[in-house]
């Protein structure tokens, strides 16, 4: 069977092809009495506006997408529960591209000739790509970029203080009484920013005491996984010179330092105490329940909504801003019992 | 700034626009040294193809859509890590589109008039749709159904055996001496399917043993959350004649009847033995590790990509058919300590 086109719909309706255009697009200038001649013939003839074509002449598609390296990483998954209903409260669907941190995969997504046509704008939470590739993109791509790289002016940044964070965490580590603070999470440059700005922090936290950093007990991992946490924390219980406490670059990895800690028999504050990063869900109903770093979720997803929506819908370019949201150290049983 | 134009690059070129689009389109009928003058051309100029116009040209985009109810539920998480690849290995890029479970937005993406032009299939693990819902859609969106629901013969079904799979579950718990056995997680009809199913699995491992059912100890809630089981282990707790173990419909749901368990005071398996559902990695981590049934994700993820591919390939109807992927009962600290 032949499908029906516009055409089709004109000539039952009585009116020209553009008229029907109109209708489908929903431009104003169409009379109540020609929309409803029009939609009537719609009707009849099950005709369906090809998508494609309407976007092509509209030039918007009324979506956008959000894209992240890892959906099984919680933390992601509960920010999209923040961004979806931020878009979907201006008419925009969201769509999801997952890039495994792959640098390829993100350069394409952001680069001239990339899909941008299938989407009004993008939200991006780079890995793979450093803050130099984020340089290297098409202009004309409405862009909110997040987590821990900085703004170059063309797009904007929303993120929370990461080294301050991190000094808070550490600092609470302090205060509870530990001396041998081990970090878990340390990764190298260039795409390590998330975890260079973390040690910054735990750095920072060790100098305001006047305490002396141990290198050694710097640990880097590949991913901030629950995998990551508990083999990191095994090497370091297999010391002569275990830590006593230990900040974790997230909470997936503290999950996994607690496993490997209380699978050897040890107590979870009392013998080492543990922090992470992110407060997912799972750290809540963990046992013990996992103190953490809380960033602010909803405040990340409306900054970069806010800014992506103000510039999808301007016609000049719009200066990149940096965006900062709150953060909350939350002390739960894992440090305090 | 003018935008380049696919004339522009025919004219630098020296060849006629058609050329120049099926360059683009990566059409075969054009000879080397043609092709080369076209690509130094479009590089010159800058030129980026609308891949809209494109899409539209070809009717394929190279993205499939993978429509889901919850990203923040970790058992469609890991699922997605293996749909992902699985596609990637087949040239499709993976797009992602939550629901929350919505009828309303399901219904949408399924049918006529949907946005199936920039995708070029689907694969829908739908939730507020029921099976009769199913049946209205665009016929000629190539569809994978995962989940609970049944072929209509139109479209594939993807999933496991959940009555054998829940029956398996709660006969452990019968194996393991528990007499008193609760159920959290049952939902009422036309869209609790997957929770009714297990329902009646946890009906037949009583029949098969001989044992009768106490109707009060089958739980309703109205997720698969960690907040849904910690209410409802509270409820069975409060009540005179709590039960001596809970088959949990999720490992999220045991997550949290597990920390209700722990927060009053009792042991888990020693005064309830608890079991999920799903096989999280969370469960794994979890103190005490979580007795669960494993649906082989690999596999559902490959039945799937594998008939999809089919369906986008094929130029006539396909006929619907089941697929059913393997599960295992993995038994951990929650049930045998």
């Amino acid at each position: 069977m032949r499908e029906t086109t516009l055409r089709d719909v004109a000539e039952l309706a009585g009116v020209s092809p553009r008229t029907v255009s109109n209708v489908v697009n929903g431009y104003a200038r169409v009379t109540d009495g020609t929309r409803e001649k029009v939609e009537r013939a719609i009707a009849e003839l099950g005709y369906r506006p090809n998508v494609l074509a309407r976007n092509l002449a509209t030039g918007k598609s009324g979506q956008i997408v959000v894209v992240v390296p890892y959906l099984d990483t919680p933390y992601f998954a509960e920010l999209l529960q923040a961004i979806i209903p931020a878009a979907r409260k201006v008419g925009y669907n969201v769509l999801i591209d997952q890039t495994d941190g792959d640098r390829e995969h993100e350069g394409e997504l952001i680069g001239r000739g990339s899909r941008r046509f299938l989407f009004d704008g993008m939200i991006i939470s780079p890995l793979g790509l450093s803050q130099e590739d984020l340089t290297v993109r098409d202009p004309d791509l409405p862009l909110v970029v997040l987590g821990e790289r900085t703004s170059d002016g063309t797009f904007d940044h929303v993120g929370i203080d990461d080294v301050a964070a991190s000094t808070e965490a550490v600092t609470h580590l302090i205060q509870i009484g530990r001396r041998r603070i081990a970090a878990i999470g340390d990764q190298p440059y260039p795409t390590g920013e998330a975890a260079q700005l973390r040690t910054r922090g735990y750095r920072a936290a060790h100098a305001n005491a006047g305490l002396p950093v141990d290198e050694s007990l710097i640990i880097g991992t590949a991913r901030f996984n629950r995998i990551d946490g508990a083999t990191a924390m095994a090497a370091l219980l297999d010391r002569a010179d275990p830590p006593d406490a230990v900040f974790c670059y997230s909470d997936l990895v503290a999950s996994g330092a607690i496993h490997t800690v209380i699978g050897r028999g040890l107590r979870v504050p009392e013998d080492i105490a543990i922090i992470g990063y992110d407060d997912i869900e799972d750290g809540r109903y963990s046992q013990p329940a996992i103190s953490t770093i809380q960033p602010d979720k909803k405040a990340i997803a409306q900054l970069a909504m806010d800014r992506l929506i103000l510039r999808i819908a301007s016609t000049e370019p719009v200066p990149g801003v940096e965006l900062r949201a709150a953060h909350k150290l939350i002390a739960r049983q894992s440090t305090v019992g």
